[in-house]
């Protein structure tokens, strides 16, 4: 490989794309929607002609209403099937009733099943039903039953078109079929061996296949210690096997072992990307689907955590009612609370966003839960300490009160030290309940560092200073 | 395809795992830990035998240093290479100084080279130079130029080896020389075509290759539309390209446009995973590598966070103070006052986060921040005047004070039309700055919030209720 033969006349000299020039530019939107504006329909055209779907679909994102709108009749038949799967929900939603029921079953079928399947079950079930009558009767089986899978399981990111080989052929038999059959899917990573129960008993990497001899037997290079996923896996586990293994693509089996289908690492790819965003916005309560939401739809999914919050802040309050007459006496008890309260929030935060991210991981066991909530109750109790001298001496300067000082500085301490077995144990017990900890571990920490915050302090000067 | 040959007779009925299967059993770890306790290396060997590589990592992961330290010297010539880039960093140095230069320079040069670099880069340079010396002349080579590249970029995760194709050849003649090479990774999915200069001019996915015959020219049946990284590319716009573009491989080129590496989509896998756990990390103030960190380490870690949030709770205090005479008159301002800040703290944890994912994910453009902006303001004055009469009701009903109640809806429209603002302009401001929003984005939110939170209730009570 040293002496490299020189190169056919009509090779292209390569193009090598500064990093700026990947993905959708400002300028490429701001001339799509001046040539919409007027009214320059192909300068409009000729701009979008060569995006990449993922491109294209984050152009119609990007959009106003009505320039999508506008775009999309532009487009006619430019507006081609595979740019549907890559479109934001709320912004697909917009843009399938504008194809309408037809348009769209001639585009669903154009796609491979995972992906038709992606776009098919956001719809509500008026247009599903009006979609399938429109389908050929083959393709209308295929995406009813992926529906009968659970959602966010195998059974719905999968594939079913694959390359599958009776383990008695060679590779020989396995290439010129290849080469001969029509109905292969684009790209794919693996050759499935099945049994003649259709069992799959092995796969073949394609790197593997290519470096092998015609006669060899398909059962002699195949590789049996294979990651076998069941149609009803969530896909939060699938994603979790390909992470963990390494995988590319893995195949999914029915109750009866059967192979139905493949599993590609771009659909994880995509599930990772999902779980982790999901993970992010949970832990912040937010639960609108996403940033193309409209302004009702957003409103109505932040108030629920809004309205948990407000009740845990009466809490907290009811606690601070509690020393009413104390705060009278002593004004500067209303002025520092806060501090303790905010300390003890902060650090149960950040033990509850590890935790939860562990378990996630599953690196959070049976095995090392002890140790860890150890840990963490010590390091709450270290900066605890920490904190207390920093609080005590800054109290002490301001209010010119060694006594004040002392009473933030317990408080401080018993606070954070909560803080970081608040921390682990709530989203570990939640955990356990069977409630997923990103979404409710938060509310419930902070309560507790709240009211113990509150209580503490409160309660402590009102024993010692009065 | 519908009538299958049967099976010869070697071939095993294949095993279908249940989802528990998967990863690391409670009972293999306890088994293991008992082995080792009661001094059956063999038991403990028998064991781990047949572990996955990856699961072998999490099972070191879980075991205690000492039980670490001896499975380590149980597993003598077991522990085999690959599990190295597996474990997790903080572990993995600990394992690293039992195992000791020699040792490691082996073990390091039976890798692939991304993954020779992904351990060795996190040593301390003594322990690097020491590895050095120990290693062959050539592989010291490819470590000491893959380290000259910057943290976290292309030339990091790419790994050179790779099956490279002059573009003149045939793709008979390209099976012909795999067949006979020996120095080809394990694993690949893509052929790269180069001209003489070895830029890469097209790659030929493996699938396609397998089903091309032997005479036809690899020019004829390559794809050109490609997605070339550049050396020094960060690792999460790599990310981002594998995931807009579905992409397995991509080839990477140095500044010249030479072919010098090639990127996986499993390497891809694991930025995705890290990338959005840096993001949940840092939104919560964490900054500690991993759960696996010492004690120490980690109250370290957290420390900086709390010292920032101290001052800002510090700062919030101060405001709260230059109204010490109104709440001396009106000790239910103090009850109360926590609700406003808290309100707005939360609507502009909402917000902050969906802007930090949306700029993360390229979804926050030039072209729509504006209606983003306007949009979230929408929404926090929405929520804030449907909180504003929950609050508003409750406190007239619990102070029986209508006065007080009206004062709290006030300051709480004001403070959640403010969330909505800060948690735009916030993190967008931070990211024209060149600042990861999601680290410092949170502090200077809640702190914009606590300070108009109590500066508007006590601001308004002061004027109004004196």
């Amino acid at each position: 490989m040293t002496e490299l033969p020189s190169a056919p006349d009509h090779v292209e000299p390569p193009v090598i794309e500064s990093e700026e020039d990947y993905g959708l530019s400002a300028e490429l939107i701001h001339g799509v929607e001046d040539a919409l504006e007027a009214g320059r329909d192909e300068a409009a055209l000729a701009l979008t002609a060569e995006l990449h779907e993922a491109d294209l679909a984050d152009l119609l994102e990007s959009l106003t209403h009505d320039e999508r709108r506008q775009l999309i009749e532009v487009l006619g038949e430019a507006f081609y099937p595979e740019v549907l799967p890559y479109i934001d929900a709320a912004v697909r939603e917009e843009v399938i009733d504008q194809l309408g029921p037809e348009r769209l079953a001639r585009l669903l079928s154009a796609l491979d099943s995972d992906d038709a399947v992606e776009v098919f079950e956001d719809l509500d079930e008026e247009f599903q039903h009006r979609i399938l009558t429109a389908l050929p009767q083959a393709y209308r089986h295929i995406l009813e039953e992926s529906l009968s899978y659970p959602e966010d399981s195998a059974g719905r990111i999968m594939q079913r078109e694959m390359v599958v080989i009776p383990s008695a052929w060679t590779l020989g038999e396995t290439i010129d079929y290849m080469r001969a059959a029509e109905d292969l899917p684009d790209d794919f990573y693996d050759l499935y061996i099945v049994n003649p129960k259709h069992h799959p008993i092995g796969f073949i990497p394609l790197s593997r296949a290519l470096r092998t001899r015609r006669p060899v037997r398909l059962t002699e290079i195949m590789e049996t210690d294979m990651k076998v996923i069941p149609l009803t896996m969530d896909q939060e586990e699938v994603a979790y096997l390909f992470h963990q293994y390494g995988l590319v693509s893995a195949p999914v089996v029915d109750e009866a072992g059967r192979l139905v289908g493949v599993i590609t690492v771009d659909d994880v790819v995509h599930v990772i990307h999902e779980e982790a965003e999901e993970d992010i916005m949970k832990l912040a309560g937010v639960q609108e689907p996403d940033l193309y939401s409209a302004f009702l739809a957003t409103t109505r999914a932040r108030f629920p955590w809004l309205v948990v919050n407000l009740m845990t802040a009466i809490v907290a309050s009811i606690v601070i009612g509690l020393f009413e007459a104390t705060i009278e006496r002593i004004v500067a008890l209303a002025v520092l609370m806060p501090i303790v309260a905010s300390m003890g929030g902060n650090a149960g935060t950040q033990t509850l966003t590890v935790a939860v991210r562990a378990l996630a991981m599953k690196d959070l066991t049976e095995a090392n839960t002890r140790r860890f909530v150890g840990k963490e109750l010590l390091i709450g109790a270290a900066n605890g300490l920490l904190f207390a001298v920093l609080a005590g001496l800054v109290t002490w300067l301001w209010f010119s009160s060694p006594a004040i000082g002392l009473v933030i500085a317990a408080a401080m301490v018993v606070n954070m030290a909560v803080a970081g077995l608040a921390g682990t144990l709530i989203p570990i017990g939640l955990e356990r309940m069977g409630v997923d900890p990103a979404i409710a571990s938060s509310v419930f920490v902070t309560t507790v560092t709240d009211v113990v915050g509150f209580l503490a302090f409160l309660g402590l000067a009102a024993t010692f200073l009065l």
